[in-house]
């Protein structure tokens, strides 16, 4: 099944939709953070309304458009990607099965598909993107041992890891500069498990007003999903509707030579196959970040 | 005036008290999330019931049980703790005014004065303390110069912001060593900033075992609150309830030669004048740590 948070006429709705083009709205959930607590059996009701997802009257946004708590990202996790950002041997990196990093996102508005990225011209002067697989906690884990963390998983969905690098490296730990208002663009969907034969090995992609910038899979994660979910829920308790951003492959602006930062009008398109394409455009308006913060 | 979250007699409350000795229920509030959103006038109601803090029927949790997002923290933020973590020179350093270090706390549950801090034995071999002052948002702040930034203050609190170091170290990134299960304990109240003329200054201890590990003052902040607030925001909206802890002073165990980290039953009290006193006992039961978790 594949679950959207859209608006339709206006209001804010739960939906499920089998085939991605008509979705059933959930009225039994107010939200989808309600909807990751409750559960959902996968069954869609017979008298739930029924709306055209390409309808000039849906809106989709972000699947979570409010995190209830941080996001949790992974660093330097595909070896491509520790190779261009950290220099680092890609077969030594591969092999040595290096500790995971894990920095977190603040998110206050999660902004979906066809929403903007604002460009926060002031203070970044090097706006980078991240297309990674976000895994969506369906069940509290505490001390899940890699074998078991399917069991926890509710789904997947596309994130955006945007970040500003001058602030990344500017305040030493990640945090900041990848916690600016309007960072963390989502969805357009979450796919749930059942969708996928285990562990899902898809092809992730980012485009750049059309130009090929990431290209990978799943499967080349350094350190895996179960194993994400061991690690962290040894220590942390993972709560229902916790996001998790797995890293990201090689290819981003920062790697390139020269860096090719996000500008003003870029469209960037990140898409994971059997997931969805997320597509957003940046913008230097302060008006359009301004509505962003606004939806609070 | 000083805003509590307590028990009494079972039932969770947001009380203020002008003492620290009585305190008068507010009924309006159901949390001190919701207080904090919608503010308080700093009057008592003529009708409020009043309970005695001392009493056995009160217990006094953290004001804030459930932060609605990650606490915000700074890293290396006195002079003297910059030396005894990094080795820098304490001289230079003060001087140049480095950029401040941000990284955030997970806080699924804050859990107040007076209860455990699970050890985490099976994952944590260097449980740490530090002592910090926590400041809490109370107006929403975007793009907040220094100047006006104790508009947005609501008030300070005690926060121990409890590190495995060496979780901290092998993960690279600070976060997962910062944000265990029941790492951060806050309280016993928050003081609201009237109570202080312009940016308090005010002497911070830590006591481990009734020995003083930790002793400075918070004019010793490299990065200033006003500072902190206007860096923050001119990227990331502050909204009312985010909790800051501003860093802490040299004297953790780290910093000791050789080392001494927190074992089973330790008492640490992180304590800030005019705020209060922070107590907690470190504890290798798995009960104890069980029944914090419950506690969502």
């Amino acid at each position: 099944m594949r679950y959207y948070t859209l608006k339709h006429k206006g209001v804010a709705h739960v939906a499920a939709s089998e085939d991605g083009k008509r979705a059933y709205i959930l009225r039994a959930y107010l939200t989808m953070n309600i909807m990751l607590i409750k559960g959902h059996d996968g069954n869609i009701p017979g008298l739930a309304e029924a709306v055209d997802l390409a309808s000039p009257n849906v809106e989709i946004l972000s699947p979570i458009p409010h995190p209830r708590q941080d996001v949790i990202c992974l660093g330097i996790n595909y070896a491509d990607h520790a190779k261009e950002a950290e220099g680092f041997d890609r077969e030594a990196f591969s092999k040595e099965k290096p500790d995971p990093i894990f920095f977190s996102k603040r998110v206050s508005y999660s902004q979906g598909t066809g929403d903007v990225i604002p460009l926060h011209g002031d203070i970044c002067d090097s706006l980078d993107y991240e297309a990674e697989l976000g895994v969506v906690i369906g069940k509290e884990a505490y001390n899940v041992k890699a074998a078991d963390a399917l069991d926890h998983i509710f789904g997947y969905t596309v994130i955006n890891d945007v970040s500003a690098r001058n602030l990344q490296t500017r305040h030493k730990q990640w945090y900041f500069g990848k916690s600016l208002d309007g960072f963390t663009p989502m969805g357009p969907c979450i796919v749930s498990k059942d969708e996928f034969d285990g562990i899902p090995e898809l092809d992730i992609r980012t485009y750049v007003n059309g130009e090929l910038r990431q290209s990978s899979n799943t499967r080349n994660l350094i350190t895996g999903i179960p194993e994400i979910i061991e690690i962290l829920s040894s220590g942390m308790t993972l709560a229902p509707g916790t996001v998790i951003a797995t890293g990201t492959p090689s290819g981003v602006a920062m790697g390139m030579d020269p860096p090719v930062f996000l500008k003003d009008g870029d469209e960037v398109a990140c898409e994971i196959d059997n997931i969805g394409r997320l597509v957003n455009t940046v913008s230097a308006d302060p008006d359009a970040l301004a509505r962003l913060q606004g939806i609070k």
